[in-house]
């Protein structure tokens, strides 16, 4: 609820057009539309810019599609994440304009009429395997409205390929960084441009690894200033919190 | 080393004025110079914006000192964290204008004409003891040109006293939200803003806190998006990358 | 055996209606019955004022079903937790009241007159995903006979949910609130009433949740006092603590 | 801010005595009141029935002090945990009838005219090293107003010391069962008793204790229900629960 | 190679009825066999009187009966651990004397004239999904020359279970106890006894017991003296220990 | 309380010479005798073979003095372990015959009329830096009343020192093995020897050691049955352990 | 790009037969060629002496020969680890050439025309189980050029077997050493050789080995000087590094 | 023993010059000497190239003194890792050739006339906090007869300062790499040169370094082969191992 409603809603309570019990009630049953299983946060869109994204992994076919249609309904957009194919033919089955991503494992759709990506968020990966992460990063910023760019296999231990594309990633606003492994890039990155990165971990590697603990660890230790870390394989995360960024500069984040 | 410089170093080989082998050299011998026990980067202030920020912990006074006095003359300001007041006293002995922050430990030389701060840069707080960490990224924040704001001792547990404050935390263009024991508060206020969130863990609590442990994995596996994590207890980190996020959304920041 | 029969136990060795071998025996043999594979703890009926509950994980369903139709006979109701369908169908063949819950996979056979539920307990969960475990412990603390609310899907990212309910938040008289995730949503309730909370961590979440691990640490370390906390997934041991509470403050509970 | 106030508020709005401005204003700016360092929170105690506990380790002398005297002029009591000497002395100066607790290192103001303790709060310890948080329990749930019993240095090494206090132990109303090392003591009074058990893991021990974790996964594991478990050393937790659960058993918790 | 042995060979060079080389060739290529895949240690029987057990997990059924029958045309016994069904089939093929222990997945071939059971070792578990473990240890004692007997399911929630079988514990001249969940187990029955337990935690139960992790710690940090601890779900290693210390007891043990 | 006395007692209520009541108090409070700060074992002595032992880490030296002398008294025989020289002083004065061993911090007061050694218990140590641990484990089997041998700096990088000592190590009854750093001894030893292996984990060492960790895991997994292993730092268990196997070869121990 | 290249390069901008903006092309384009999904380092093989090696845990059998194809057209050699049959059947199709290494599923394409293997690489396994990691390292080396042998099941705990070997020890170049459980071996080996040795821990056996976590500690903190170790199942790293040790010393490693 | 050596004894038990028993008594106690609290390994100069270093941690002045002078005696050189400046002046006395490094605080006594140098050992640092862990690298490395360069503070932040030494780091035949933090710096420099790279992670950081912890993870799953790790700040285990490959390749290691 905004500001706006509340000066609305408390000035009707001074004027007498509104009761203070039946006030209350609004305040108290709007906006949170009970589902039974899940209460939908159809405020977030006006409050955050976006509604709430669907994380499927341990919802059912029937759960995940009753919360996206309901979600494509309010908002003519959708955006799903960790979607298994079956989850995606129940939803599109409703929705025609619905894609997957299958290495991601995202499910979008887009708005009618998306407006002009704007800005420049680069997402790297270090690997091959790290590569479905980076993808539901760039997935997730772009439905977000930012322009992206995606620079894959660029790992620390072949150091020219990722100095060859200097400029690409000195033009980037915001940079995504996928990497399992050591997790080594996020730092050389950050040493190379002035931009935030943002530093995504991923369980890609074996024994030491430990399902992405190495590289988590080594990028919240970074030496190198300017970076942040998000949860281990969480690319809607990264590309979310980049295109949050992106948007902020350019003029359009923010409550105010 | 900039691509302007480089061109222009190349066309010098190109028309002659300059050897192949002494590019070369120049090449490898700039712009690193050697203090013996610490090559320092004075690139760094033209490519990322701002001098080598010198971590005091595990250096000598005369070490701390030395680094210091060189970052002074070339750049006329400076950030010491995690610094002694020893090492104060000699940097003090030398930069009258030097400062210091007795709770989070750091030394500001600020530049003698300063530019307006700009942008709003929100630093909370979940405890009292999580203060010396949130001043440390208030500083880093300030230094670096940002606006600051600080709120603290808003914990979770107090809920109201966060929510009184909803006006300051929607004004600000990035929030960093500093708390130990269960780290929840970065959750909470990313819920309540639009604006990107840096999360600082602290080592702050006993037991089941393992110094820092507990809440830097909270902050990972935060259920609200919109928020990145640093190093437990890096409160320069943290204040380094909203600025840097504060600026590009000035339109300052980026290499472009 | 209660201090009452271990009084007339003695007296009868006193007036030597009882041999010292066979009192000895007695206290020996009873009141553990021995099934061969389990030793039936009967007497926990009458000590603890419900019957063992079986807990089906590892268990054989030849094992599950004997010890319930024993349970059964002897006592008239039966709770069976994480139970399969499969042993859920062996069961329902000898004891046709016997339910199935599937969400939580407990099985309930409630007493042929059961009491009217007593008291107050509530029961939130913070995400979709964790409504099994939120499941088990209404199950639990129902069938031990409190009155149970539940709610929902009111994590600590959309604050507002959680607020709008406050009022049937603080007419429980015990709280189990169940979270993955960072686990915020216990401190963030336990600031909200005065009643105890009994807080549930779930392995629910991906990458640093590690299996429950950074919900647990949240919880132990939360900063509101009032909250204690049972294992990982731990529905069944919520639901019966939160009875047991309950209960007390009904006058029902404890020894004497 | 309660109910009552809050409707109270409210009607003066509606009846024109407020101005929807001001009426945000007390909303925002009551009840934290700012002390430069910590916002108090002196609502706590209609809310909660007691006043914010001053958890003194990180804090100074002089940060402890002064909201020790904020907190004794409204609130007439007060508990200070984990205080050195010197912060004792410097409250006692200003309250003449501060008692220090040195096993605790609590600091404990009782109100002029306390109420009669209520319900019987047993507080266990299994070792010796185990009592300074067994007091802490002891004294938090006795200035809450409980009644309580202590039970030291009965261990599951020397079973008929335990066995021989079975009918204290069955006469508590609630339990605190404080143990380092193994922790095995919770299952075994759990077993023992219907009344709920709060379980304090210790740092006590050596080697493979690992500052606490053994027990700590010990009571969580525990396999007699009934149990639920807090912070490693946090006796305050453990006492404040127990009181809590005493009171409520009491009539007199709850916010009804 | 044993003394002997050892002296006959030196002897022979003495003599020089072995030369110089010829000896040092015996003593290196003696006694250790090679199967291409696995050095067969058929001294072992001599030196620790007992043929090397064959591990099942990770060998091929082929690896495994090739290893077995060797091992039986030399000792005329076998005991394999974590086998198959089907490896025992192939076994079962060659040896029909062979037999299977489902629960504890043992095959065991038995020599043809078994010396008679001497001393007592007694199995404890603490719950029924412990027992696969507990049988492991007992078939390992027994086919070593121990007698065993077992007592299962007396977990410590329901102390009297095991109080009513002191006499069955007081005469055991080894104890093995097996327990998952908090593993108190062990140190209740070594402050019951005074003969050596050998505690096996084991991997069950779910969430803080972290794969058997928390019994382990708790069984290493165990207040009563007189207990020492295997790996998790060990039960051979405790059954072999267990062996080893009756037969010392019984005089059969050791190298002298 | 043995069952000779229980018979005794249960008679003499049967005769009616104690009645029920009587009987109840004397089985309640003997044989536990309340210091205040710690129930005295004293039943222990009869029991176990072994007064209780006093381990001094966290006790003030007036507790652990008090304790000592009671101890004194009854039994004749002291033990106290992890002893500060001021608690020697202190119960020096009261026991003039007390000795104490600086290396492993023990405090020792034989029996007047010591028994004649017998078994043989070899304590083994890798490094120069694990004998303390190693001496610890002496003391405790020789005042135990078992002969004790001593063999250290025979860690696995030189093998030869070890190999040159086999037969020492084949005469033994009992090892017990102290190894910091990998932990690999007790592995190497078990397969060298028939005798049961007690193997103690040291904190010696850096990095990866991990306090200890590292050998706890090496000697929980290892390759050679016949070890088990005692916590991190517990020579006084390990020492316990291997009395207590030694007496039973030698007939000694045991309840029987 | 070697530095020959990049003189040459340099000489020809001088000379003006290459322009400075293409220059910094092909600086920048060659050469690293891309696949779309990976970018390959065909640089590696001047500048590392052998070609990159496929990884193919994560890669689609597409991914695996599309790599595998342009290398051996490159290189005319190969070396696939962790490679399913499915991938070995698409590359055999392709190259006729190619093994497979069922053991340790590795795809190997040996050059035409291969150099004779020179110097000598010992690699050793503890157990039976490891051998599937000793066969990726055996592997690895052969193909990079060394001659190799292996000595698999010497486990400690029948250190005959091992010493009977020592001329085959002391031979040896440089050593591998693979050891799962408590990883002892590569410890007890560099006490017998004073060539290096690069210790490789496996996930081989279970329970508190956690995935190869106390071989892993175990070797980093062996107490014999001259080990150094690679990441848990390593294989392939070891015997790279096993190789590049080996060819050095033959005067072919190296740069220069 | 060499082998030379055992030859001869065996010929002269052969030939009757020497008895059986005695010669396995000099088998037996040469050539380990009892210094009563360490066995000296004489032995290993000859089998090794190099006496035993003296770990000086855990010592105390006068066993590290007596071990050191032992050594001097018969090697005529030391090395000491660890030591105090109280050792050093202790050893001084007694061997006025030593010299102390304050920085690796190790203590050195050089061969009255050592050989050239050879190879080259290249030592890196990322940070210079790191440098007294490099600095007991290089030490090591040039007592052992390496030729040693030091480059240090070349962290990954700052790539051009290490991509500027580049011809340095190729004319190095091995490599030993130190770094805290994230621990990048050794992947990054294996994908620039061929020689192996021994990789050493520091405790150097803070928070999630966990005392070395994160750095040790990311070089062992570092994506560059040729990359192998000691432990934790062990400089000296680096320096060790980097000379042994160093003389290897020099034709100057190895038992043959």
């Amino acid at each position: 609820m905004d500001r706006r409603e509340l000066l609305n809603l408390l000035t009707r309570v001074r004027t007498g057009s509104l009761s203070v019990v039946r006030a209350l009630e609004r305040l108290r049953h709007f906006p949170s539309e009970d589902l039974g299983f899940a209460r939908m946060d159809n405020h977030r869109a006006i409050r955050q810019g976006f509604p709430e994204v669907i994380f499927c992994e341990g919802k059912t076919v029937s759960q995940a599609t009753t919360i996206a249609r309901r979600s494509l309904l309010r908002h003519g957009m959708l955006l799903a994440t960790r979607a298994s194919r079956e989850i995606f033919n129940a939803i599109k089955a409703k929705a025609p304009r619905a894609e997957y991503h299958p290495l991601s494992r995202a499910i979008v759709v887009k708005p009618l009429h998306p407006t002009t990506p704007v800005g420049q968020v680069l997402v790297l990966s270090a690997g091959t395997s790290d590569i479905p992460v980076a993808e539901e990063a760039a997935v997730t910023a772009d439905i977000l409205g930012s322009r992206v760019e995606t620079l894959y296999d660029v790992g620390v231990a072949g150091l020219h390929r990722l100095l060859s594309q200097l400029p690409l990633l000195q033009e980037a606003r915001v940079l995504v960084v996928v990497a399992g492994m050591e997790g080594a890039l996020p730092s050389l990155v950050a040493g190379l441009v002035s931009a935030p990165v943002i530093a995504v971990p991923t369980s890609i590697g074996y024994g030491a690894n430990f399902q992405g603990l190495a590289p988590l660890l080594a990028m919240l230790t970074s030496c190198a200033p300017g970076v942040a870390v998000v949860n281990i394989d969480n690319g809607f995360g990264a590309g979310y919190m980049a295109a949050v960024i992106n948007l902020i500069a350019q003029g359009q984040g923010g409550d105010s």
